[in-house]
């Protein structure tokens, strides 16, 4: 049996965490943590019995390092939103656990860091995203050294074909219904903006060792196939099927091998239609530009673009400012800061703060 | 250096491995053989200096064996057109060395005696259909043991929207216009009447060890994405890229390992335009339905399949036969014949023999 620890076990990927845990009797729940869904996580501690759990909002961040590094526990799920994640990430790394990460911030904010958290303690991150599982699928075979250039597919979001004026008057309701997946509220956002792609190119850059111009993005509506990898042969080898997070999840949680389960909708080209891919319109998506740009940029830049992100995406969320300012909100906190190295804690959790402010009052 | 001896070296797979070794520098022409084409073989000598070449018109079918067994060769391409293929790839085999095979007449008339030869004699397959390259690459991970079903993808060939009617009386030149794939005569009849893919459902069958019933075929017209790998866990790799078949002969070659090759034209997806899968038309491609039940059959059926299929092409490339009356003529001697054990080179051989006689007098 695994024992594992679920963060963020009420959210949308901790559900299909526990639905691929009923599902196979291989793993033993041992911790659960949820922010705020009091009465949700304790339905679930009722079911699932583990060892230990908590709620952010009552418990502090502590109970999610505690989950981390449980010594029963072999994985853990990293499915906090924000980099609220980050601290866990590392707990668990230099735990010398697998951490099977949803929580791209984590990488995002601090990916060097992570990077040596991991080295040090022995732990593994393994990539839960449907689109990094797809990379690490195409590689199984040992073809990290022949990898040359990475393909992400992005669904394009829910304003794949409206025009930058449109895109920039949407409502929290509009952003929030994505045409392929179902997820949480703030990867929602992210999507519609597609500053979760920009999040994906920097988690693909720290987590395959790839160079920004190495790392591609195409609009691919039917969110089939997820990733590309074209080797040093020229040949192109992609992961497809029909969109759930439970195959991601449970191929983080065996890789390299992989385990039978039948829970998955079983993937038929004949049903899935035409597949079409699209350049990304940058005149109506500018944040995935600032993403990757500040990516490149390097240092702390891709924390104050995370950090401004998650600020600017709430402020969305919670009326104050419209869809369209949040590019801009961003742009102002990037603007503002001269990237320096982000090879210490200390400098990652003063520049998000620093960021965050600078995000606020540019959100006024 | 690798030495390579190339079977059929003047027909389309040989020109395509030459332009390979043109470009890459780590193989050396040790043999070349050609059916019947002396002038291109003699520019093909001057060029590359082999050891040995033989002209099978002039020199007899020994000289394919000469140059599949020679001692300085270490890959055998097979690229010989039909079941006179079959003798190089067992004496190659059973001399331990690689056969890259085009050839999939060899695996599809005597299966079983090929892997027998190659677990003797140490040898090893290596397919150049791109068909099956691209499954090999899926299951470069030692993914085997949890692949579950094989998809190969149809082109759907030159008559893929006709009607029964229009294809029965399809002509030589119409036949021979593939849409998407410039090869020799004798396949390009084979993709028209699906014949091809029949073929290749049972070189898969042996090649990758699979059941008829997790081999599928699905008809994409555009001919991007080469096969569809699933696995226990529901998850689906493949392989894709622009048609060419330099890209499966250089895997072919090199497998597992994969060479820095730059010529092969990227894989764009925005390019690649839209993607699409059909089911395949069993109304007007009748013999794709008569190789699976061949191969289903086992034993002798498949070789009888093949030898009278060679017959009908060749009948129809001549003019004796209409289109329509291909399948006709192979399902008149698959009639006639009760499949035995495929087990003996001398029963395979005589089954094979006597098929060609019995396809030869259906087409009077």
């Amino acid at each position: 049996m695994t024992g594992l620890a679920i963060l963020g076990s009420t959210g949308s990927i901790g559900q299909s965490t526990l639905n691929v845990v009923r599902r196979q009797r291989r793993f033993r729940v041992v911790a659960l943590t949820a922010d705020q869904s009091a009465e949700a996580l304790a339905a679930q501690v009722a079911e699932f019995r583990p060892a230990m759990h908590g709620l952010v909002a009552r418990d502090g961040p502590g109970c999610l390092i505690a989950a981390a590094t449980h010594p029963e526990v072999q994985v853990v799920v990293n499915a906090v939103v924000g980099a609220a994640g980050l601290d866990a990430t590392l707990a668990a790394l230099e735990a010398g656990k697998r951490v099977a990460l949803a929580n791209k911030e984590s990488l995002v904010t601090a990916g060097e860091l992570v990077l040596e958290a991991a080295a040090r303690g022995g732990g593994l991150i393994v990539p839960i995203d449907s689109e990094h599982s797809a990379v690490l699928q195409c590689l199984a075979g040992g073809g990290r050294e022949t990898l040359t250039r990475l393909t992400l597919t992005a669904s394009g979001g829910p304003f794949r074909a409206w025009t930058p004026d449109q895109v920039a008057a949407a409502t929290v309701s509009e952003a929030l219904n994505h045409p392929t997946w179902a997820m949480g509220r703030k990867i929602s956002v992210d999507s519609a903006t597609l500053a979760n792609k920009a999040l994906e190119v920097i988690e693909a850059h720290h987590l395959f060792g790839l160079g920004y111009d190495a790392i591609h993005v195409v609009v691919h509506p039917q969110s089939i196939i997820h990733a590309l990898c074209e080797f040093s042969d020229g040949s192109v080898l992609a992961q497809l099927g029909f969109p759930t997070m439970e195959l991601p999840i449970l191929y983080a949680l065996t890789h390299p091998e992989r385990l039978p389960d039948g829970g998955v909708r079983r993937f038929d080209p004949v049903a899935a239609g035409s597949l079409t891919f699209e350049p990304v319109r940058h005149d109506a998506f500018p944040t995935f530009a600032l993403g990757v740009a500040a990516g490149r940029a390097g240092g702390t830049a891709p924390t104050v673009f995370n950090a401004a992100n998650e600020v600017a995406v709430q402020a969305f969320l919670d009326g104050r400012v419209a869809f369209g300012r949040i590019p801009a909100v961003i742009e102002q906190a990037l603007a503002a800061h001269t990237p320096v190295p982000a090879d210490r804690l200390e400098t990652v959790r003063q520049v998000d703060q620093w960021a965050r402010v600078a995000a606020e009052v540019a959100c006024c």
